[in-house]
This record gives structure tokens, C-alpha cells and sequence, in this order.
């Protein structure tokens, strides 16, 4: 068989793969697979460098599949490839089995999990960016997008930073059908639009057929000519290509075809090709940063005082100085989050992502592919433009480390647009996440060390304003753990703060003991996973809790310490004071005050709870009276 | 004076009086807008057509800042319209002053908050979309951009669909002043890059000098001129402009000037003109669509089965052929959402958003600045896009509605990517939000008829597969309300569910009443508000709890019962059950089972609450061990 015959007899194999899997699945997107088939069995056949048996190999090649339903030909490349085989193919989106609806990690050769449109590409430029300012190695990432979610701004977003980075080794496959899920596209077979904004982009941009194999070629043939430039490769193609009862159909997206055996038998019937996939073709070596080993973290004396976001910044030099494979994200925000300390420390690990957050996200997850350790920042409100990464990103199992800056009210004068205050809610429900929220400045430069080795989606969340420092350097801050800074025997209330409110805890504390009142103070820097034996020994010990947070009441810390003593012996009474409305600008003093979360509002709730002829409060809203003012109105 | 006097006059004005308000403050982006202080001073003195007096006025132009940071512009530019007075511009910033940091509405001038950027451009094209197709009326709408913001992707899908759409009553005035936040934008001052994008996106494209008064005017002059295309104004600016300390340099952003004095004087001292902005030219009345005003929710028989995502789109069109201000908009999943249904039925208040969740959300926060009543929808898991999008429309005080579809494990064979397991946590955290959950179709169809005059984000999540309809159609359900489904004089628990974990709840009640065990069972189809009373009432009655939701435990159904129940006289020990792996591809009925939240685990786990020798589990965790399979490995 020559090049050609061998091109055309696997896309059709691919095809008849694809369409045998989603049958006997009864579900799955055969029509999808279809239209790209041939694009990626001439890429198997001869462009791809990977070795299947090796998929930790730092030299090989990148696949990544941006239209994540397109699992039928991913898994049917697999099996081409030798890597699976036909009983495995035909077990997809089986209970158990790897080859799931969507790819995963499950398997080894996926880097990352897709199904959410939009994102294979921008993590293809943190793949990317890793092989060219990182590893430095020559290996390829190529990225097969959908057309329809090229209308994701996340899209726009790739385009702009792969140019940006002159990355010559990323290549996006537009597998242009021309077919949405539930009807056209916005751009329909109009290759010449996404030509243009690939070039207005500046990026190096083809068209073609995407049925026609030697066109194929010739385009993969071009990538390595054009140099500084990323490769948009524009296909015509259509979806369902082979079978005339599906090919460019409306109503057919993620279905398996009515009549299979009739459609296997149209593409020719089944076939059993197994392609000699290349391998890398050196041993390659990634390059390593020259690093000290040795972590001396900052140290802040006791007394003293220190923004929490820059003791953050200032560790991370630090721990980046010490280990070499730490680098640094920022979004624009560097002089508030000082990670310009981090730029101008090691300038070759720092990667300046610009008002991109879902880019920055992306990068992350494509940077830690290749075993990087990313730590991104940004404001903690602008973590929710990335929401939908950092959702997919536990689904790939990636371990990326996020800081979130100016959290909560406390940042005064900005007002909500820029109060992180949905943070801890929504990253808490992400699975397998960690929460920490350090007080002061030592307790950070440990979380932040600690961030290093944890798995999974890691949040720091910082505070603007400089907050007392009241831990040792020495000091040591397990996650999962908590401090109990203030008890005696006595204790009839427990006080819960995290960040901030650790001091307006004290102060109640405080308060209280003038009143002859004693409480017990527990800061909770890990809100995830909570220390449960400490809050169940404390509700046993005391009987009646506070809990306060610059944060909403839903999802946050006050219900995280609910979740924690749901089962337990003894559930105290908890009293959660959190932002319970819009603020507007104010001092940050006068935010906290307004919000019902400074040490006066805790005492008085405290007080509240133990007055002997008090039953029982109506849930939190009674609380909403207090603040108000014209800004909480509703407009 | 004459114009040209006027303008250079205004413009200076808006920087001196911009430079006094940050000065006053202590805080605020007096160099941020500098810039655009000259493109401003043309548009308010001769081509914006607004009544200031009239903010309500159907035939104002639309004025927004998307670079929401710039408010010292903008609330100079109300002083130089007469909106406000010296007095009120120098309380910018302090404690109870309406004008905040960044602009929200709680100024009648201001359509909706900015100032996580990337806003307000997406949101522009959903207010030009309400005149164009909507209310029909030749308003325009304006929108001052920063450069910065231009990498957030939801600029370019405003780009792409305003294009798109037509939209040549939109004007986005692009303030290219090269610098960012922490240092150059990623184009600097090259406006070929940026008229190059809009190009390929459709627009009409004018570069000039945005601080030369004339070629501004001329510029504005020709927007007219751009039939069924929206118009790009990319000026170069200077940030800063006007005081040589500032101008151009970096390491300003964000800060008052440190010399306001010497400013003040360098731009000529303070001026006190006040402009006659010209009001909209004749008395406009919006287009009103046909309506029966007479609501016909769809009906399903007791008995029967239907899936709550069709029942939403059903009801939907009963509820837009009753009343004409409601609007529907879909992201390309219009066959699964049964969308399709509206846009079949009233094609002329149906938006086709495509695959750009951040579009869609900004467009219905637009749509309803002008009244209208939007039902956006897609997936539940993919409103995780659109998550600041959400945050933002609660500081706004925008009215929208939501429904997300597929949510959860029982979706089945497609797997995590699609699976909404992070939905309620993260909107219930969103300011003055409602969470609704139906179980059956006609549930459905009555919350889906309460969400049209409920004010705030209202969210409908809604299941994949038919469930059994277990309510009449003529049964009531308040918002705020629950249900109790079974109830005896001598319950033992209480199993909460809600949506599918409902009939999974009635399941295990057989199960546990074969046992001699007399359960209580509550649908709680509001799960924010809560229903704390009837929760109360059960915790005193019965005294232990399961609450069995299709979603993260984090922030979901199980923490708001315990948030309702923190403060309460009784506090029953809860089981909270929910999702704690990360599934692979399964039926739906075996993704329930591995989840531990079906009929068998809520049984199973009020029968380990009622030994009597258990005397407290630890929380959660422990259930984790039930599940798991190879899909729910770390990679």
C-alpha cells in the first residue's frame, strides 16, 4: 500500500471505528468523528511523533482533541495505533471502562480531560509554551478544534497569546463542518472568516479539503516552514463524511447512526490496519532551571505587619529559587499581587498572560502536562472567569496552584466589582480542590510552600490590606489544620475566622473577656479539608459557635464548619456572620463594619448566643438588618 | 465658543475634575481617564442624544463604560451633563456615596456594573440587540473600552456576534492608551492590530487620534454611515494625558496623581461648564410584541413521565405566548434544552447565542436593562463559563433567568465534562440569587412561570432523563417553599432531595417502611430561599436527617439544609449525601448507585443513623470508600 491508499483505507477504518464503537455504546458522536477522519489519519500515518508505549516520553507530541466528543476517532486512532484493541473500543461509555464519553486522563495518552468546548486549544498553548520556554524540546502540539466552539472567546484568547509567543510548535486543525449541535454554525463553510481572524491573530493560516489526503500532507509538510508563527490548518470537511444517511445533516450531532451495519458496509466494511506510529526522533532531555534546593522562606517578625498577597509573592521567589520546576502566571495584575517580585527574580519561569484569565487558566493546566509546578494569580473575583477551566481541570486531574488576591470586602474603596466573595463557595465544590486562607504573613509563606507538592486544584486566597503578624516563622501549618489560638477551660463560645477575620476574632475575644465572657479562637486557614476533630472537640467543649467571613454566607466557611460537625456527637448552635449584601465603597474598616463581620459583630453575635432566655435564632437573614445604607438598595 | 473651544474646554474640565475626585478619594484611576477624556468631551457635548433627567426614557442612547475603572470620567462627565453637582463628585468613593469605585446602577444614569473588564463591550451588544430587535428603536449604544480588557475573549465574542447580528446602532470606542495595569498591553499602540480583528469580525473600523477633537467628531459623524455594521473607533490615546507627570508612564495605574495641585493647574485650572447634551429627538415607544395575557402552562398527567428540561422549554412558550416581554436565549443547545420549541413558536424573541456562555449571560443582563424578560439557557455545567458573567448581574441588580440542563451524574454515558456538579454551590453563592430544583414536569412548569417576576439571578436547574410526574398540574409551588411528600405522628428521619434524588427518596421510604422504619420525606425544590420552618419543624419531629443530592457536598442541597438548621433550637445529626468521586461514562442508574446517592444509599444510610449504637459517624469522608472503579483514580 502506498502513502496515499494507506491514508485512505485508515480514514475509512477510522470512520467504520468510530461508528462500530458509538453503536455498541448507543451513544456518542459518530458524525463528529467522521468529518475529521481523514485529517487525523494522515496525521497518525505519517506527521505525529509519539510513542504509544512510552506516553510519559518528554519528545513526543502532543494530540490534543479540542472537540472532546469526537472520542469515537480518538479511541479508533488509539486502536490503529495498537494502543487499544477491538474489545476495548466496543466497551466505550461502559461502566468502568477508560474509554469514557468524553477523554480523560484515565487514559494514558491524554493529557488532558476536554468535552467542555473551547478549551483543548488555549491548553494546547500551555503545552506549547512548556516545549518552548521550558522543556525546549521540539515536540509538535496538535490541536483538532470543532468549528462551533471556535465561538468560545477562550478561542480568541489562544489565537492571540500563541502569536503573541511565536508558537511554531502548535498547530490547530479546524475541522470545519460546518454543523453545530442544534443546527449551523454562525460562520457556516465560510473558511475565508476563519482564515482571517487566524491571520488577524497573526498566525500562519491554509486551507483546504479536508477529505483530501495529499492536501493533508502538504499542509502538515508546511508547519515546520513557518517559523515564529503558530499553523492554523482550515478544513472543509463534513460531518458525517462516508455515509450518504448522515453526511451534512442536520439533527444527526451525538448520535449513533440509525443503521450501522448498513453505514459500515457503505464505507467499505471493517478493517484491521495498524499503523507504525513514529517516535520522537532523539532521546530528548527537558531542560532543567538552575535551582538551589534549599528553601529559605521569608520571615516576618511577630509584632510586625504584612499584606498576605505580597508574603504570598514573596515565598513564591523563595520556593521558585529553591525548585526549579516552579514558574509563575499573572494576569495583568502583578504590581497588586507582586508577583513582579517573581518576574524580576527568574524572568524565565514568569509568564505574563495579560486580561486572559481563562488563559491563564489554560496555561496552567498545559504547563503542569509536562510536570511543570504553575502557580497562577489574579484577583480572587476574576478566578470566576475561569471557573469552567478550573471545573474541567479537576476532571484532568491537573495540579495547578491558584492565588486568589484582594478577597472580601476588606478591600475598601474598589467596591463588589473587584471583591473576591463567590471564591470560596464555588472552588470549595470543585473535586479533589484544597481552600486555604491564610491571616498573616508566615502562616502564607508556609501555605504557599505547602501549595507545591499538593495534588489537585490548590486556592490560596489573599488579602489586600497588611493584616498583623501574629505567627513564628517557625510556626508550622499543616493542611488540614487548624489553630486554635485562644481556649481555656472555661470556654462558652467558639470563635471561627479565616484571613481576616482571625484579628477581628481576636479582638472579640478580647471584648468578650472584658465582658467575663471566655471563647475559644480557631483559625481556619484550611476551609478545605477542615480540621474536624478540632471543630467537634471545640462544639463538645463550648456548645455555641461563630463563625465569620468576608465572604457570602452560601458555600463558604460558615458552611464548611457545618458540613463538618453535620454528623457529629454534639452540633452546637452556629451563628454565621458573612456579606450578606452589595457593598459599596467604604474604608475597609467601615466595610467590615457594614458587613457585619468585625470584632463588634462577633462579640454582640456571641453574646447573643449565650444569653440564657435566647432559644434559638431564625436563620441568618435576620441578621441582614444591620448594614444596609443607599448602596445596598436594590436599583 | 464654538465647538471645537468647547470640546478642548470639556475635555479638560473631565481630566481636572477627574485628577479632584480621585485626589478627594485617595483612591480611583484618574490616568485611566485622562485618556479618553477627549473622546468623551465630543460624545457628551454633540453626539450622545440622553436625558438625564429622564434616565428611563425609552429613546436614550445607551452610554458604557466597560473600562468601569474609569469612573472619575464618567462622574465628571454627569457633573458636566448637570446630573450632579461639585459637592457629590468629591464624595466619589467614601462611605454612602452613589458614586462608587466603579460604576453600578445604583446611579440611574448607569445600565449595569462594570468593572471586571470584558463587560461591558458583550453586554452593549445585548442592550443594541433589544433596539434593534426588540424594542426597535434607533437608540445607540456606546461603549468605552479599554485595551487591556481586549484580551478577554468575551470581548471578541461580543466582537463576533455583533457582527453578526448587524448590530450598526453599536459603537465600541476603543481607548488604546498602551498601558496596562502592570505594564504594556499586549499590542502596545499598534491599532492595526486592533482594526485588523475588528475587520475580520465584521466591523466597520476607524483609527485615529484620540485626543484631536476634530477627527473625533468626524469619526463619530460616520457611524451613521455604516449600514448593518457595528463601528470600531480605535483611538490612540495617552494615558495620562494632559499632565506631563503621568502622561505615558508606567506605574500609575489606578493611583491618585501625587501633585493634584500642580495638575490642576498644568490643565488649566478648575472649570465650571456645564454642557446641554442633547435629548433624544422625538417621543419613542418601544415595539410591543403580541401576547394573549393569558397564561396556559402545558399539563401532565399524575402518572406519567416527562423530563424537566422539555417541561421547562414547554411551559416557556405557554409562558412567552402569554406575555410579550419574554425573550429566550439558547447557546447551540436548543435540540437538548428543547429551546428549539421557543424558537419554532416565537422565532422573533428567540437568540441564537451559539457556543459563548460569557455572550449569552452579557446578553440577557443587556436585554433586561431594557425591560425585557430573558430565559437564557444550556447546560448546567457550562453557566460555569459565564460565572463572573453572573457575579457581575448581581451587582448590577439585573433580573435574569437561567436554566441549566444535564445537571449532574444521572445524565449518564457522556461523563463529567458535561455534568453540572458545581452549579448550585456557585450560584446559590451569588448576591440575592434563587435556586430552584424541580423534580417533575408540572413543578417545572410552575417555577418556571414564578421566575418571570422574580427579581435577581433565578436559576432552574433541570434534569436529562424523564422522571415520573408525581404532582398535579394544579398543585402550588412558592418560591421558597418545599414540600413534604410523606409524613406520619411517628417519623424517625427526615431524606431531603431534590430534582432526581426526589424519586430516589420515595424510593428508599418503601424501602425503610418495609423495615418498620416511618420516614419523612421532603422535596426541596427551593433550595435558596429555604424553606427553614418546615425543615425545623422535621428536625424537631424526627431528628435525623439524609439529604441525597446529584451534585458536589460542597455549598449543594445538604449545606444549605444546614445552613437553615445552624441556628435552630434542634439540630438534628445530618447524612449528607452527594458526589464525591469523579464519574466516568454509566448508565444513569449506574451512575446514581456509584455516586452513593440512590434509593439503596439514602435507606442504607437513615438505617445507619437510627442504630442505636452509633453514636455519631465522621463526617462525610467515610462514605467516600463506596464507589470508585478505575474512572475515579488520580491520574
Amino acid at each position: 500500500m502506498n502513502d496515499l491508499e494507506l491514508w485512505r483505507e485508515l480514514g475509512c477504518q477510522l470512520r467504520v471505528d468510530a461508528v462500530r464503537a458509538s453503536a455498541a455504546a448507543g451513544s456518542g458522536h459518530p458524525t463528529s468523528s467522521m468529518s475529521a477522519a481523514d485529517l487525523m489519519a494522515v496525521l497518525l500515518a505519517k506527521h505525529l511523533r509519539y510513542d504509544f508505549e512510552r506516553p510519559e516520553d518528554p519528545g513526543n507530541d502532543h494530540l490534543i482533541f479540542s472537540k472532546g466528543h469526537a472520542t469515537p476517532l480518538l479511541y479508533a486512532m488509539y486502536k490503529a495505533a495498537g494502543a487499544i484493541d477491538d474489545g476495548e473500543l466496543l466497551g466505550y461509555r461502559k461502566r468502568g471502562s477508560r474509554l469514557e464519553g468524553h477523554p480523560t486522563p484515565v487514559l494514558p495518552w491524554v493529557d488532558v480531560a476536554t468535552g467542555s468546548l473551547g478549551q483543548g486549544l488555549p491548553i494546547g498553548v500551555g503545552v506549547a509554551l512548556a516545549g518552548k520556554r521550558l522543556d525546549r524540546l521540539p515536540y509538535r502540539v496538535w490541536v483538532l478544534t470543532g468549528d462551533g466552539e471556535l465561538a468560545e472567546g477562550s478561542m480568541w484568547e489562544a489565537f492571540e497569546h500563541a502569536a503573541l509567543e511565536k508558537l511554531d510548535n502548535l498547530v490547530a486543525i479546524l475541522d470545519i463542518n460546518r454543523l453545530g449541535q442544534a443546527g449551523e454554525t454562525m460562520h457556516g463553510w465560510d473558511l475565508d472568516f476563519h482564515v482571517g481572524v487566524a491571520r488577524a491573530a497573526g498566525w500562519h493560516a491554509i486551507t483546504l479539503d479536508g477529505h483530501d489526503h495529499e492536501a493533508i500532507d502538504r499542509a502538515y509538510a508546511q508547519v515546520a516552514a513557518a517559523k515564529g508563527r503558530p499553523t492554523a490548518i482550515v478544513a472543509r470537511t463534513i460531518k458525517g463524511s462516508g455515509v450518504a444517511a448522515v453526511a451534512d445533516k442536520e439533527g444527526r450531532h451525538g448520535k449513533p447512526l440509525d443503521d450501522a451495519e448498513a453505514a459500515i458496509r457503505e464505507l467499505g466494511g471493517l478493517r484491521n490496519l495498524t499503523v507504525k506510529v513514529q517516535k520522537p526522533k532523539n532521546r530528548a532531555t527537558p531542560h532543567r532551571f538552575e535551582a538551589t534546593g534549599n528553601l529559605e522562606l521569608p520571615r516576618w517578625e511577630v509584632g510586625g505587619s504584612e499584606a498576605t498577597r505580597r508574603a504570598y509573592a514573596e515565598a513564591l521567589v523563595t520556593i521558585g529559587t529553591a525548585n526549579g520546576e516552579v514558574v509563575a502566571l499573572d494576569g495583568d495584575v502583578g504590581n497588586s499581587t507582586y508577583l513582579e517580585l517573581f518576574e524580576a527574580a527568574l524572568p524565565e519561569r514568569f509568564f505574563e498572560m495579560y486580561i486572559a484569565e481563562q488563559q491563564m487558566a489554560a496555561a496552567a493546566i498545559g504547563l503542569q502536562v509536562r510536570g511543570w509546578k504553575p502557580f497562577a494569580s489574579t484577583f480572587a473575583a476574576f478566578w470566576s472567569r475561569a471557573y469552567d477551566f478550573l471545573r474541567m481541570a479537576a476532571v484532568s486531574r491537573a495540579d495547578v496552584r491558584l492565588m486568589g488576591s484582594h478577597a472580601g470586602v476588606s478591600i475598601g474603596e474598589d467596591g463588589p466589582s473587584q471583591m473576591g466573595l463567590e471564591d470560596i463557595a464555588s472552588i470549595r465544590a470543585v473535586w479533589g480542590s484544597t481552600v486555604l486562607y491564610p491571616c498573616d504573613a508566615n502562616q502564607t509563606a508556609r501555605l504557599t510552600a505547602a501549595m507545591v507538592e499538593r495534588q489537585g486544584i490548590v486556592y490560596l486566597r489573599t488579602t489586600r490590606g497588611k493584616t498583623p503578624v501574629i505567627y513564628s516563622p517557625d510556626d508550622e501549618f499543616p493542611i488540614g489544620g487548624c489553630r486554635v489560638l485562644r481556649r481555656s477551660g472555661d470556654d462558652r463560645v467558639t470563635l471561627v475566622g479565616a484571613g481576616i477575620t482571625v484579628h477581628e476574632a481576636l479582638e472579640a475575644y478580647e471584648e468578650l473577656l472584658a465582658d467575663g465572657i471566655a471563647a475559644r479562637v480557631v483559625d481556619l486557614y484550611s476551609v478545605k479539608p477542615i480540621d474536624g476533630a478540632t471543630l467537634a472537640a471545640a462544639a463538645r467543649e463550648t456548645g455555641a459557635f461563630v463563625t465569620a467571613e468576608d465572604h457570602r454566607p452560601e458555600g463558604g466557611l460558615g458552611e464548611a464548619v457545618l458540613a463538618a460537625l453535620a454528623d457529629a456527637g454534639e452540633r452546637p448552635r452556629v451563628t454565621r456572620l458573612a456579606v450578606r449584601t452589595v457593598p459599596g465603597s467604604a474604608t475597609p474598616d467601615e466595610q467590615l463594619a457594614d458587613a457585619g463581620i468585625d470584632s463588634a459583630a462577633i462579640a454582640a453575635a456571641a453574646r447573643r448566643l449565650l444569653e440564657p432566655a435566647n432559644p434559638g435564632h431564625p436563620p441568618g437573614d435576620a441578621l441582614r438588618a444591620s448594614p444596609a445604607g443607599s448602596a445596598t438598595l436594590r436599583g
